[in-house]
């Protein structure tokens, strides 16, 4: 009853769920792996992503976890089924289907628009859990590369994100034909993206909503693990693959609040 | 007489550095290492780039080169002198050097700035570098994390991609007091940095030169292993550590010229 909960991420945007998950767990532990070495997962191939997230598993998985959160977008469209298949008796909760749940709750039209990694678009992960949940949902996705690295570099609330947001949001909202559907809703289809919020919501259409699976992954996380981490102290123990000071100074800004770069010990992939 | 020159980086911006070599060199073999499982290394820590710059060195050491070129300015920053140590008998050429060295014979004032990786600058890799040619030289160092992102994107000439070079270069040159002195000369110490060129062009005060390590390596390159090297046919060879597709989408925008994905071999690191 006092194992922790496993949560990795590719780096630092997974930060965003742990936060929602120690919202609705306060009395669990946590152990949470940042894969800092190997990072961005959101530009590399299929292979490569769900190699590194079994590597990135099997290290928590011997750290006594008792189930696993895949806080990472792009990890969770490559290798969910990999992961639970290699551990059938651990719960494994992605952010992708938490998320096209939140969607197609929110939605009126059944259009929905979904900001991503270009892994994850190109997977199509979005659209495939969206129309599982509701066949007749409409699903524009679009890649965008420069929110992570507004997000890291901490410009996220300015002339220039809100440029950067207009240029991927635009064909996205700006195209519809007469008569067409529009979306009402977008995904925030990458942890790192909820920092880049405001920014979207300054060049969205009024009256779309913005849904992030931050908050819908921890409510399944607490609904599946709360009997098993129920006795924990809220403790969180940080890994990551490399610098610990890097790690603690960009991720304060994703956990809302300052971490230290001490208690981050490097472990090797 | 007809041994290839291994030529690596992090990814596809080393292609910078390949052009300006097969200019200097059109007779020679190449074979071009891009370590895109792992990339950026421009954020990662000392040690951890070093480890990922001997696994590329020792892969390409294994197809027979004549001669090494350090196509990344954080590789070299971090790695150059471990990998002259490991491989005594093999010519290592690396990139910061030789773009220090422009820089010192461009500049009247001696008075240089610097956009590189955030790993560059901590390392202080450029002013070390400068001072040691010109002693009294002044170093303003600034890194430049968006311009990776904005070159991958191919946003490189647009309103976005002035407005970032205008916030990274304005406190370099904007602060000056009266009768300090302000940089003559720009060093693009990074090699995704040449295709944001026009765009800092476009924000540069007048009189500014910009000065990239590409053309100066490859004719530091040219004379270290002409007499090696001078026999090929001017072929390259293709490794990547990942992502084919994107390796040759991505890398025809800095090598100039389109790349052929089915010619890109993938190597494991």
């Amino acid at each position: 009853l006092n194992a922790p909960i496993g949560v990795f991420d590719s780096g630092v945007g997974g930060l965003t769920v742990l936060r929602a998950l120690r919202g609705v767990l306060p009395g669990a532990d946590f152990v949470y792996l940042g894969d800092t070495a190997r990072l961005p997962y959101g530009t590399k191939s299929v292979l490569t992503v769900t190699r590194y997230a079994e590597q990135c598993a099997a290290l928590l998985v011997a750290r006594g976890i008792c189930g696993l959160v895949v806080a990472c977008n792009t990890a969770s469209a490559a290798a969910l089924t990999a992961l639970r298949t290699a551990y059938p008796a651990l719960p494994v909760i992605g952010v992708i289907e938490p998320g096209a749940r939140a969607a197609v709750a929110c939605s009126r039209s059944q259009c929905i628009a979904v900001l991503a990694t270009e892994s994850t678009v190109r997977q199509d992960a979005y659209r495939l859990a969206i129309t599982r949940l509701s066949p007749a949902a409409q699903v524009r996705s679009r890649a965008c590369a420069l929110f992570v690295a507004l997000a890291e570099e901490g410009w996220t609330e300015d002339a220039i994100a809100q440029a950067v947001a207009r240029r991927y949001l635009d064909p996205l909202f700006g195209d519809a034909a007469p008569g067409a559907a529009v979306p009402d809703t977008l995904v925030l289809g990458c942890t790192h993206f909820p920092l880049l919020a405001e920014a979207v919501r300054a060049v969205l259409p009024d009256g779309v909503q913005i849904v992030d699976s931050a908050q819908t992954t921890a409510l399944d996380a607490a609904q599946q693990l709360r009997t098993r981490a129920a006795a924990g102290q809220g403790r969180v123990q940080w890994l990551a693959t490399d610098g610990a000071e890097r790690f603690a100074r960009v991720g304060g800004r994703f956990f809302g609040s300052a971490l230290l770069a001490a208690e981050v010990e490097i472990v090797n992939l």
